[in-house]
């Protein structure tokens, strides 16, 4: 059997910034089509995407938060198709919760840092005038490092001894982790139940609870196993940020400017405005980013849901953090903070191509500052862990690197290994150690 | 939070039969409707099920077996469709093989009993004429009591360590511990990449390895872990049943035997006619037996792929079957003998309930008999180890246990919950110690 190796060329000469710009391809592999993205327009995120606050009761809006009727984002996926109800109080509103829960039995998986701020309110939210249903629940330990199989087990051990069967729903109550680990769960458990997510994070409430992306990291990789799984809903309820840690606070944040970057040049514009009403968690503020970060995240995965193109876009800046994570060690850095420093370089690479004016990569590097992320990797990241890292990771197709690169002005992006290694090289020499 | 209780009433009398047939389900649940299902029609088998030989080549057809093309029974399943080839010295035909390959790496996951039989042979019609593609392997231990989350690890750490991505291919080279692991890591590698099933043994080639059906054992319940993820294509090469062991061989007649009881009457009839030649490895009648099962497989999986109700049916004596396994151990009992022992119970049961003739229970305890498979569970199984593992079964539905039995004349049956629970309690004290 032939050996397998990934082609990362290694170039042992420092080429100017000047020569790079001009650089043809000389990787001599036939790379796949370049997928080009320009800004979303409003009429397409409008006739994908139906959002707005939707008067679920017949008394007029009061201010209290029992009784705010949420904004809803649609994700248009045919049969598969699932609100994402976001609002303040909305674990107030047991009905949200309810008419997503078929079968008579719910386990709720959250960890233990969550569990005793929000676990027993959601437990509430799903039995109060509901009495023919049971809840279980499942603690994890709390980070990404816990995002294991050997954690996962947990969550089959617990269902099977409370003998969950096909009709039961599986409920995320946390971030990131517990929503991956969870719809991962909930996908495999007696071949697929029904899930709900309930997440208590910025990262999670404009991200990774959306989309159907679900999984756990293997100590090689990232989400290297897992499924394509969505749920019944989900569930943001603005208040559980009131109890997030300012770090977790500004993780999230590098997703928020993920989708301006990519597709939406109006919310960067927003954000550069709003960066900091975001850190001092202003509501009206919050609201707004999650609205429109779930919008943008629904848009897209409606039109690729399987991440066959378009999709991949999401990704700007985390094959540079997958790398960050898996090389410094799994919750050493949060998600978004590995995003962040990815991000940056993943514009430093842009603008070595000669993709992006220099003006962005200024207004990045800016706005990640202010919302107190790092713009570089940790020290200890060396040029051969990236490479190695970065070559098991899931846009490798036929052993060639496929990045997300911005290209134009700013809201456009492309997903492409066409592109000169030598940029590539220069990008990972200047932020980390040879 | 309440706990959890499943229904599967304890009776403290024994009913004799004639009242059982007369009983009423007094179990105070509400059960789902009962699902009745017919003895197929030719014309329903043909309309969703392309069967015959197919000429693959300009010349006419020889009796070599490196060139004779195979039989294709095709399973219907709108864009996931696929087929089937069934024949002599297929793993000589390379372009079978090759032309399901997508991407240039390809990982062949089988055990120790099978690699060194079919392992080179596998490899070379994977790459003859083909240089482009590089394939690695992972061999597994082999049995039963193997399939489980550990040895499922192996499979993934041998896929990122050989670097490989979305594009690649799984191949399952075995029986349907192979089939299945494999199937489920291919699901989940990467959240989902291409797989190939060429199942090695008669229980895998007339049922596993066709539908979809993946995944791993735990330690309280079989398969609880798992996806429903289809294959590109299922290659069977009855040459392989060449180097089966007898009690393999009789194992897998379990299921072609259960076609026959809940759908196909003409089969039974011909398998009661040709038990005898089947065991002594006919060529001519296995070829047939294989055909028909998967043709009977391939028609209730294209209607019914996610098991809503039709191919539940698939599962006549599995219940009791799968308790056998996990309560006596797994690999103590092939899946297969623990078929045959469950499906005996099932008929048991469906004849106390009335449903069915006594001809019937004498004609399916001689042929499993003639097949050389046990009749009955081992002795070690008691009435409350049933109860306890029948009740995580994942046909459970809110507490209630469905099952399939027999139900009118030959080739029909029923998936139900919707019986007299004595009925099922007379079965278990028949069959098992108190």
């Amino acid at each position: 059997m032939a050996a397998n190796t990934i082609s990362l060329s290694i170039s042992s000469t420092v080429t100017s910034q000047k020569t790079l710009h001009s650089l043809q391809n000389r990787g001599g592999l036939i790379p796949p089509p370049t997928l080009s993205f320009p800004k979303s327009s409003s009429s397409t995120t409008r006739s994908r995407v139906r959002a707005g606050p939707i008067q679920l009761m017949n008394e007029p809006a009061k201010r209290s938060m029992a009784t705010t009727p949420p904004t809803i984002v649609e994700v248009d996926l045919g049969n598969r198709s699932y609100p994402i109800y976001i609002g303040a109080g909305l674990l107030d509103q047991s009905h949200l919760l309810q008419r997503h829960v078929h079968g008579k039995k719910v386990l709720v998986v959250t960890n233990e840092r969550v569990a005793p701020l929000y676990l027993d309110k959601t437990i509430h939210a799903l039995t109060i005038g509901n009495p023919n249903v049971t809840v279980e629940s499942v603690i994890l330990p709390d980070g990404e490092k816990y995002k294991d199989m050997d954690t996962l087990m947990k969550v089959f051990d617990k269902a099977i001894e409370s003998r969950l069967d096909r009709r039961s729903t599986f409920v995320a109550l946390g971030g990131g982790v517990i929503g991956d680990m969870c719809g991962y769960a909930a996908a495999s458990y007696l071949r697929g139940v029904n899930f709900i997510q309930i997440p208590t994070t910025v990262m999670s409430q404009v991200d990774s609870s959306v989309g159907g992306k679900t999984g756990i990291n293997h100590r090689l990789g990232k989400n290297m196993i897992g499924a394509f799984y969505q749920p019944q809903c989900v569930l943001v309820d603005t208040d559980t940020l009131n109890t997030l840690p300012d770090r977790e606070m500004a993780s999230g944040l590098a997703e928020v400017v993920k989708y301006g970057l990519i597709r939406d040049a109006d919310f960067f514009e927003w954000q550069e405005k709003n960066i900091e009403a975001l850190l001092a968690r202003d509501p009206a503020a919050l609201a707004y980013a999650i609205k429109r970060s779930c919008e943008n995240k629904a848009d897209v995965v409606s039109q690729d849901e399987k991440e066959s193109g378009l999709r991949a876009t999401l990704n700007l800046g985390h094959t540079f953090g997958h790398a960050i994570e898996t090389g410094f060690g799994y919750g050493e850095w949060l998600h978004g903070e590995a995003v962040a420093a990815g991000t940056v370089m993943a514009v430093d690479m842009s603008y070595r191509l000669g993709w992006i004016d220099d003006s962005i990569v200024e207004r990045v590097n800016s706005i990640l500052k202010r919302a107190k992320l790092p713009t570089t990797p940790p020290e200890s990241m060396t040029v051969s862990m990236f490479k190695s890292i970065m070559a098991v990771d899931k846009k490798v197709a036929d052993g060639l690197l496929r990045l997300i690169l911005l290209k134009g002005p700013l809201g456009n992006c492309v997903f492409t290994g066409d592109y000169d290694r030598e940029a590539l090289d220069a990008t990972l020499r200047a932020f980390s150690k040879s």
